[in-house]
């Protein structure tokens, strides 16, 4: 009998997204076990520099990130306060592109946002069962590393984890903010170091208001603009930018500043509806 | 008939320098466009770490490095205040290397300092126009990335953008400093980690001047050195150091503590003629 | 006669950590080489944030980080304040890894703890004799990183350096901290972003003490623990954690602050003998 020969699937590009920090050396030695058990996979690094513990903010890297790598990339993201406890290991695969995360609602804004034509969810919490030698702390090289090599290097998902319905993975308040006609309840989910400040609000989501007036410990009112050139210089803006999300910013100027805004501020939009 | 298996070009390297940092997802997102787009090109970041729109520190970071790539690295960068505007962008052979760039004096200090056989510039401006859907806010990732890995795959610059006079690239003050005999008036390009601050004055371009003087906040005698060990511990040299570039330095202090001095600060020189 | 086709070995994996910062475009001019002289090797960062010239924490970082690297691994150190001295360079091969620093102690507690079945030593500082331009102050660049791609590509060490004792490599006395029944004096070598506390006392080296008590400008108890999950939060522990050595915790705090710990601080701890 003739068994064709089985071809080896390309090598898939890593993403990683981390609250490690880069002054460490624990994004270095996940980057190291990638280069032991995965070899010929590239790496990306989205950021290591999530705040401690920010799921809010990672979720937003991800949601805004992800659908600019290769179709078939395997994106890792570790901000894991419950390392230790009996949280889950969980993949979401979007088309081809699987995101592996502990299931801390890290994954919602990047399920909320997807659309892909084939959504499917995995509970990949076995890999903690894994025949090397873990830690109890950091499970982000000992257990998600090998986990998404195996998958990079071509491993079926069904293979290692149990299929879960999507819809049953952590979700978290701030995923989901109050828009009423005319009135935004948002979340500030990450200021860039241009100042600007991401909030919980998809572009689109509030249409094109008009007559926008911010609540903020320094508020005021806003023009909505899809860039910087649609108003003057030092004019405040609710951006429609490039991260798929609505933020304040003002041109050439830190938006945080000028509306003194922190990440995780709670801010209120009100317009003509 | 018979025709030749056409030869694919080896993946070129492609470095990047922008004013993005590491702790938003901005370099990360142009990197995962480059891993889909030129998934075999290796990338090599200079610094994401430009200050925010500071183009002579990223003239002065470019110029530095570009010739220790290989030998047909595509570098691309990007410290753009004039995303959005009419600026150009555009391209800078030297050789085979290819750095590409916004048209805003980013590249005068690599064009001036060049020590190539065949010098050529390209106007990219038509990239603006890709099918690809392209943020008014965010070029890196939507126009230049593509370009870039365009070009790392072996695209012909020439059949891509017009070619254009060398010459015609834009020239801001910094790249060429007031040298007289026994006076310079300098620019302080960077202030590095260890305090060392490189002006815009190339190594060798005002001879190995002798008692010399340094005006700043808090200047004083200097020695001109091409290593530390030239001068007893914590004397102030200026240092004919590994950039390429002339800088103030104090051997295991901060020079910049040492004489006050910041980033884009003018320094005068005086040394016996 | 027939002479069989020499097989060209694998590219290996290439290692770095330093004090250079991201800041600066000194790591990616280390790494602009490697791709110019090692083109298929991939590049690994540990990371290059040590404190300037602070070699005991480039030394735990190292020891920490080794052997999560691929077997056949080359790995990069330059944490070099006596860069134009007549410092050595030097490697130290732990089976087919290959660690290569200048000789000031930074291998020492690597090669202290090291499992390796095959420990070998060499002196390479014969590369600084490079043919190509060799700056006086940047060696990380035009001095180590050609080693590294030399070696990377197959080189055989002891073709470039002459093999060397092992014990004669520059030990500092950190690396062998002060362990009494009862008591041990420690170094603090590393201060993370969480806040934990990294000592020089390897995991086990104090077996598991009871009635723990450390002393630093805020002392008090201790638990000695294995995971977070074993004591109440906020609890402090004497963490046997990820990275080989012993780390004084807070769970989800930081200990230096609670401790009032600073690195290369010395602390000491007492417990029931």
């Amino acid at each position: 009998m003739f068994t064709p020969k089985k071809k080896t699937p390309p090598p898939r590009t890593i993403g990683l997204l981390t609250d490690f920090g880069l002054s460490d050396p624990y994004a270095g030695q996940v980057k190291a076990v990638l280069a032991r058990k995965a070899p010929f996979c590239p790496v990306v690094d989205i950021t290591h520099d999530v705040k401690p513990f920010n799921v809010p903010q990672a979720g937003f890297f991800l949601a805004a990130s992800y659908a600019h790598f290769p179709k078939d990339a395997v994106i890792l993201s570790v901000v894991d306060p419950g390392v230790g406890s009996d949280r889950k290991i969980v993949g979401l695969q979007l088309d081809e592109r699987i995101l592996i995360a502990p299931d801390n609602g890290l994954l919602a804004l990047a399920l909320k946002n997807a659309w892909a034509a084939e959504v499917r969810a995995f509970d990949f919490s076995e890999a903690m069962n894994a025949p090397d030698k873990v830690s109890n702390t950091f499970h982000g090289r000992d257990v998600f590393a090998p986990l998404a090599a195996w998958l990079a290097l071509g491993g079926d998902p069904a293979g290692l984890g149990s299929e879960i319905d999507p819809q049953s993975l952590v979700i978290l308040p701030w995923s989901h903010p109050d828009i009423l006609p005319g009135y935004a309840r948002a979340h500030v989910l990450h200021i860039d170091r241009f100042g600007n400040c991401v909030l919980n609000l998809e572009a689109g989501s509030i249409g094109v208001p008009r007559a926008l007036h911010l609540s903020s410990p320094a508020g005021g009112a806003v023009t909505y603009a899809t860039t910087y050139a649609d108003v003057p210089e030092s004019a405040p803006i609710l951006l429609e930018g490039s991260q798929g999300f609505l933020e304040i910013a003002v041109n050439q100027r830190s938006a945080a500043k000028q509306f003194g805004l922190s990440i995780s501020d709670t801010v209120e939009l009100k317009w003509e509806a």
